[in-house]
């Protein structure tokens, strides 16, 4: 497929605010300043509303668009253990940690940009529509504020996409420039993050924003259809080097979306 | 002191969706006909997200005003053991609860009505005034969506009140019908609630709408100033025959209502 | 299959100490007159250390067998979601909770009887031999003091079994007294407890007590090796008429033992 | 006051298993080499059931002596947040987190060493004698199997060392190595712990050793009476040069043992 005229328009997604009680997770201060978007825990992987307070108040500092980062409830799991849930019972789950998140968004004056799902329930609702559906109408409830978009940020060709699509919710596919890709394209998930050369790095969100290829729920590229207009990279806090990847790909993402006149 | 011309205006309150995970507590469903005002939980003392969407739902169903009943991070207790807190961290410890169940409104179309604290933290903040401010401006943030009020429920005289009064939130001072008094007007505080004959409930309310006095955080009564205009009147749900008591309360206080033209 | 000439030796088995926090689950004093075995729940799907206190303290007035009840770390869910679990954390999870209602064991000087999962590791564990494997092992660290067993009470032909005999830990296989079956001998599972007619417990409990036979993992039956000795008949404290359920079938069961001289 | 003829017996402790889910807190594999008695974290104010497991093996592994630190239920809070708490209900709260880590013990074959209080609890038990009653219950429960000692670690001169003394249980008194005193002897408690000089440690081992004065409750120093043998130095994991201090105040201690006949 030739390369479009025009590169995606994207951003730079990160997950903050994952300390919890007196412990710390990644270095939250620095990195807010190399991203666009941050992804914010809601207290049932991560964090407790002090945590939450201090990461959006370090939001706004920094003008950094807040999303939140629902969980199931698992917090001795951290949210990575896959449980039984029914789309009712998970749709109440994400409202009560995306209201509470709201909560401290109003009191800073940000409004909520995004929603995307943490860990295990990110991978089930990319699986399953009813679960899907249940995690996107919840972005339709925070919607009905104002005339503003909550976008929900996913996997490009899962279920995701579907219910963002049927649902009319603005839908961001997530790309991540941390991890490997077989030579087919398909995607290494490890469980420690290693190192990454700044290279690859670079040569990876190059192809992403001209080629407009994105990864999908099985781990291959997806050329993106025309609705889609945007997209996000993920950069892991834990990944060796997070500060330098982040800053080198937030360059690369601001120069593409200024040379097409996005910003 | 001679009785005032017209009576106060008022309310019946009660806590509400005190639930959790499988287990019951109070009748919310007879109890909601029969109240104004529900103070609904929210996760900390009680509740969970699935019994939250279902109280708010009940709520909507029976025209009540629905509350926030947020409490110290204390759910084996009840949210009935004292807490060292700052004012900061109760701060956020309310924002957090006050956004969850505002999450829920939202999903349901109901505006947030007041907010009034549980347990232990209900006494904490009448005697402290930097903690009665501290949860007094999380009141603040929720008004400053559209022009609406919400209001401060708590105790006459106390730091309460003065700290609403200083911030200029709505305050409106609770009193409680199924509770007993000593001759001299002290408010007798039991684990156990006994029943009430409903005759002497009756007597009670009649006393207050038209004597304008309200219970203070010694357990005395006030007689109320000028500057407030209404009052709200609890039932508890474990009172026995709480469903006749509230039904018996909000009779009188809607005819007392209309007879002042209030409705 | 011929009647054998004895009876099955048999227990009656409730699960015990439900509660939480203020909240009731279940008569368990009334109960408690009237089973065998208490399977004490300890803390992950209900119970707290204060429940637990009592319950191990009624037990001990009544005579009961004290068992542990443990649970997936799931207090919302009351323990019925199932969760991807790694046995090597399964096992610490068992660990934890056993060990901390062998504390109240020690405190009010009774052994620890036996260990019966909860729930949905019930499930997951008696299909999957390495979690079965877990679990099993947690029971052989208890036997370990004194020389006392401690008996595994799972499901009979299941992994559960199977990994009781693999380890050497006595396996009580368990039947249930309020449930359906088909006429095919299939387990009915609902939801909701419907009430038992009297007259049906007591031919369901002489046949299995007469013909050796279980319920299994299919929930069909299964005619009883020469190996096991013993078999526990589970009432559900919610059945309506729980009391007067478990009352008969503990009254067959004496009967049964007495004639059969295991008494 | 003349020092005495022999130094006292000394242990170092050190808190361990401080982690929680995937997170972090001191380097316990490091520390555990240069310390005698670990105070392992049960689950209340830090600590899971996979990291209580991975602890223990670490205190057997390099042959410390395991102890537990239980608290009060506050996770959130670390532990450090005061709770008005019943002597019955404290007593029930350590009976669970020292039974849930002696699940633990037994696995890995190690006894029960010593309990000390984590936190606000180990202020509050210190201050006021039925709670500090109710905690030392708890020792006397757990040596209760065989004949074996559980020693009680605390304050000397507050109602630790009297409940202990009372209730016929070895009681530890404390000092703390890496925390200042005033001229007047006094404690100075900071939130974050300050670096100290190694030399500033040596010369305050060697004093206590020699001159066999602990902190007291009001922070000052007591002159230990006869019946105490033995003493145990405190060092922070989050004291910058944590274990430089650790091995340093441990060879201190092991040749003054040795010297004094002790090892």
């Amino acid at each position: 497929m030739a390369a479009p005229a025009t590169p995606l328009k994207a951003t730079v997604n990160c997950d903050m605010g994952e300390g919890f009680s007196l412990y710390k997770m990644g270095d939250d201060e620095e990195l807010m300043k190399h991203i666009h978007l941050a992804n914010i825990a809601c207290g049932f992987h991560a964090s407790d509303f002090s945590i939450m307070n201090s990461t959006v108040s370090l939001a706004k500092q920094y003008g950094v668009a807040a999303g939140a980062h629902p969980s199931l409830p698992d917090l001795q799991g951290f949210g990575r253990r896959e449980m039984a849930v029914e789309p009712d019972e998970l749709k109440s789950c994400f409202i009560y940690q995306v209201g509470a998140l709201s909560g401290f968004l109003k009191m800073h004056g940000l409004p909520l940009n995004h929603i995307k799902p943490h860990g295990a329930v990110y991978g089930q609702t990319s699986r399953s529509l009813p679960l899907a559906r249940a995690v996107v109408e919840v972005a339709q409830v925070f919607c009905s504020e104002g005339n503003r978009d909550v976008a929900f940020v996913g996997i490009a060709g899962s279920a995701h996409q579907t219910a963002a699509e049927e649902l009319g919710v603005k839908f961001i596919p997530e790309w991540f420039a941390d991890l490997d890709y077989t030579p087919e394209g398909k995607l290494i998930i490890t469980k420690k993050h290693d190192p990454v050369p700044l290279e690859t790095v670079r040569d990876r969100v190059m192809r992403l924003l001209n080629e407009k290829k994105v990864t999908t729920v099985e781990g291959g590229f997806l050329s993106l259809g025309d609705n889609i207009k945007e997209v996000t990279i993920c950069c892991h806090s834990d990944t060796p080097g997070a500060v330098e990847i982040a800053q080198l790909v937030k360059k690369l993402v601001d120069e593409s979306n200024r040379s097409a006149g996005y910003a």
